[in-house]
């Protein structure tokens, strides 16, 4: 259960007679997320869901309420932060960093067939498209810089071979010239849990519901988060590629959005660097968890043969 | 059919690659509405409406448009004008300015219950105060000053008796100070054909899909919002009150929105000039009517009752 910062029934009412959205119904914790408090919030209106920030600050917030809102406004589907009557997109609940989103239809689907890969890719290429004019600037905080120094902090706990193949794909990586690559704001972190689909839809069109989650976003390599996408939604447990689902994914993605001739050169590298960023999170937060931290760590292991996977072989852009 | 403006799948396919909403499914023409085209505009991400916009300009759409797009993201249930990849909520379409929204879900109810008018009046407050931090400027079109313009129009085609009805009701509204009531952004046109309902909903407890259609708002008294609203919703064929109806409307509204004692004062009055608005407009409509328009208009007879009714009696504010 993921409610660290407790939120009462008339806490709430009172909180949300600064907002035109009716008057509260129901107030249910949510389980899923490890990052924040999250609670569906029911009003005479509809639905929405609360976020009280247990990290994030005041002055990183903004970069990503701004984003969604920026989206949401471009008919992107995910979740749209409903401003206050004071016209505050944030503000502040039980001492904590709060904000109120509309309410996404849909449930995660663990098990995608290629149909969910080709939506997913296609909805990918046109947030990359609809970002460009986003004004907000914030380098990807999970990027190049954040690798470098978590390394050394997780070297320690590896065995010699890991070390070895940590210090070689890092410097291969640091090799690489990434500057022809178009960037913008990418969602970097768009897994299958975050992303609900409708039940509605049939299996052979399944319909998108939205993406959730925008809290490890940041400005970045598109093909970056290409990679990130395709690396959790077209894999076998082993890591493997699944082919069919790759080329749903990257060819809607290229349907929506043509790769240039630098993106497809780079494809291989970035995948590999899409590994590496996840296994480097996930090694981190194992051997290193935040004091309180509850453990939901996921293994390291899974990322490490994915990014072994990408070093031996890597499939084209299509 | 009120679809002016044809639009071929391909046109729209091609306009539409400068959204980043999906590829286009289908297209469909909308019956409703009489001053702009509109489609239903199905893409891969889901359904939207297409709206060619007739009259309106391309000077004249901003208020609209971004007023709109102010109270969606308060969280008012209300059509999302979508921006275009270069950020633009309104682009061109065969020749006329364009626009495309939201789809929202539900279906009109004609013969609304208490229970609908409740929601309706709590919607209406909310409005009211989510468009306070609204910037656009723009006097209601079918205010005062459009009143004093239109009756000398109309005033040829009426019997003496309604002439001094209308000359009456004229010198009155004249006489009125609103200086010291509130206002704002209005809807000014929240008839029962302008509200749509999720049917999902239990009828004791109606759901609102949205709101619709504000190519009459503009800002005016709060007050006159109301009354124009009450005049529609919580009124028997001959133009008399249904108290149950405008009861569960005002009180809440009052529950969102306190009325102050200027507004308590001012409510016959105002009910009168909502009366009188849709009454003008109606007679210009129906005696007047525009080359090459359709005869949709409708007898301005039911207004000129209502209006009769509202000068010989009144009901409170609650």
């Amino acid at each position: 259960m993921s409610v660290f910062t407790m939120v009462t029934e008339a806490e709430l009412s009172r909180w949300l007679e600064d907002y035109a959205i009716g008057s509260l119904v129901a107030l249910k914790g949510i389980a899923a997320g490890i990052e924040n408090t999250n609670y569906f919030v029911t009003t005479t209106r509809g639905r929405f869901v609360l976020t009280l920030f247990e990290k994030l600050t005041e002055a990183e917030l903004p970069f990503y309420l701004n984003l969604m809102a920026h989206l949401a406004k471009h008919g992107i589907p995910c979740p749209a932060p409903i401003a206050s009557k004071s016209d505050a997109l944030l503000s502040r609940l039980n001492g904590k960093p709060a904000t109120l989103v509309s309410c996404l239809p849909g449930a995660t689907v663990l098990a995608p067939a290629a149909q969910h890969c080709a939506v997913i890719g296609s909805v990918l290429a046109d947030m990359h498209l609809a970002g460009r004019t986003y004004e907000g600037r914030l380098e990807n905080p999970r990027g190049r810089a954040w690798w470098h120094e978590t390394a050394p902090k997780v070297t320690p706990f590896l065995s010699p071979a890991l070390q070895a193949l940590l210090d070689s794909e890092l410097a291969y990586q640091a090799s690489l010239d990434t500057a022809g690559l178009p960037r913008g704001p990418i969602h970097a972190d768009l897994f299958r849990d975050n992303a609900l689909w409708d039940s509605e839809g049939a299996p052979a069109a399944p319909r998108l519901g939205g993406v959730i989650d925008f809290y490890f976003a940041g400005i970045d390599c598109w093909l970056f988060d290409v990679a990130v996408t395709v690396n959790d939604w077209c894999v076998h447990a082993d890591g493997e590629i699944v082919a069919a689902r790759a080329e749903a994914l990257l060819g809607a993605y290229a349907g929506r959005r043509a790769f240039s001739a630098a993106e497809r050169q780079a494809w291989p590298a970035m995948m590999r660097a899409a590994a590496l960023r996840f296994w480097l999170s996930r090694l981190h937060d194992f051997y290193l968890p935040r004091p309180g931290e509850l453990t939901h760590a996921h293994d390291p292991e899974h990322f490490r043969r994915v990014l072994e996977c990408r070093r031996r072989a890597c499939i084209a852009l299509g």
